[in-house]
């Protein structure tokens, strides 16, 4: 199947901003999403942006082609795309950090997950990274796999690290000075 | 315990460097450390860094007060540090990452790593951050009771998240097309 991979920008965030929702509901969170287009734009496409991203496109003419069914049914030509950003590990130095990566239900098996996965690789290396880390819930055993199988290993179960987290009336009261 | 937190400079890379070694010493895995003070100058101190950086600094009069022997004992007055970058969930948006947090052996239990951590939330806050994030290792059991007490949560015990990571000829792979 023909797509494209390319650079998401500021017009890409009604779509983004979409397909936020849909990979929420997938997870079964979607009351959890308070970002909306207008944050991803503010967020991402400004000076000293917060986040990059990628999105997969199907290109207009397939309309006409043998997956016409599908790009009518969904009317969206933007079926994919992944949110990253540099972080970095004071061990190894430079690493990417792929926050999303999703691609629509009718458009899975294609190939378009991994060329996503791929292209954060590629801009991670070319920034001078040695890792890419992400994180994916114990239960989508479909998505661990597909990420075992591409060389990926699990830090959790290996060395131990938990992802803790502070939000809220705990981070405002750890701003004071905490407990 | 008289003490300063100040953001990092330039300057303190050597004693940075210094300490990410001490905690990984802590933390028994010292031969992982593959970052020295150059790469810290490089990373975190030119257009763009990938980090950002605050110290603990116990002042130089202190030399000759009761913390003296200490200080003498221990030859530096940088004596914490941490390191963080801004990241981005696509749930809240904006927030802060903290990667390292560190004081020496002789000089805890002062309110100094609390103070380290208030700065780094304080920071997140004033950049719009939602979310204090970061990693604890599921032995270092002291750490995870502080961090409890502080209002944080887990959210691998929690919500079942793994941390992911590709690196080295997977990575390399990857970036080529994947498996």
């Amino acid at each position: 199947m023909e797509f494209t991979i390319r650079a998401a920008t500021l017009e890409d965030c009604k779509d983004i901003s979409r397909m936020i929702l849909e990979l929420a509901e997938y997870e079964k969170v979607s009351d959890q999403v308070k970002i909306a287009q207008r944050d991803l734009e503010q967020d991402g496409f400004s000076k000293n942006p917060f986040f990059h991203g990628i999105i997969a496109e199907v290109p207009e003419h397939l309309k006409s082609k043998e997956d016409s069914c599908m790009y009518l049914f969904t009317g969206h030509s933007k079926v994919g795309y992944s949110l990253y950003f540099y972080t970095y590990s004071s061990w190894k130095g430079r690493a990417v950090y792929m926050e999303d990566l999703y691609v629509m239900p009718e458009f899975r098996g294609k190939g378009i997950g991994k060329a996503l996965m791929s292209k954060v690789s590629q801009l991670g290396l070319a920034a001078g990274c040695t890792q890419l880390n992400f994180t994916v819930l114990d239960w989508n055993k479909s998505s661990l796999d597909f990420y075992l199988k591409q060389g990926c290993w699990d830090v959790t179960s290996d060395l131990g690290y938990h992802c803790m987290r502070c939000e809220g009336d705990a981070l405002e009261h750890l701003a004071l000075g905490g407990l």
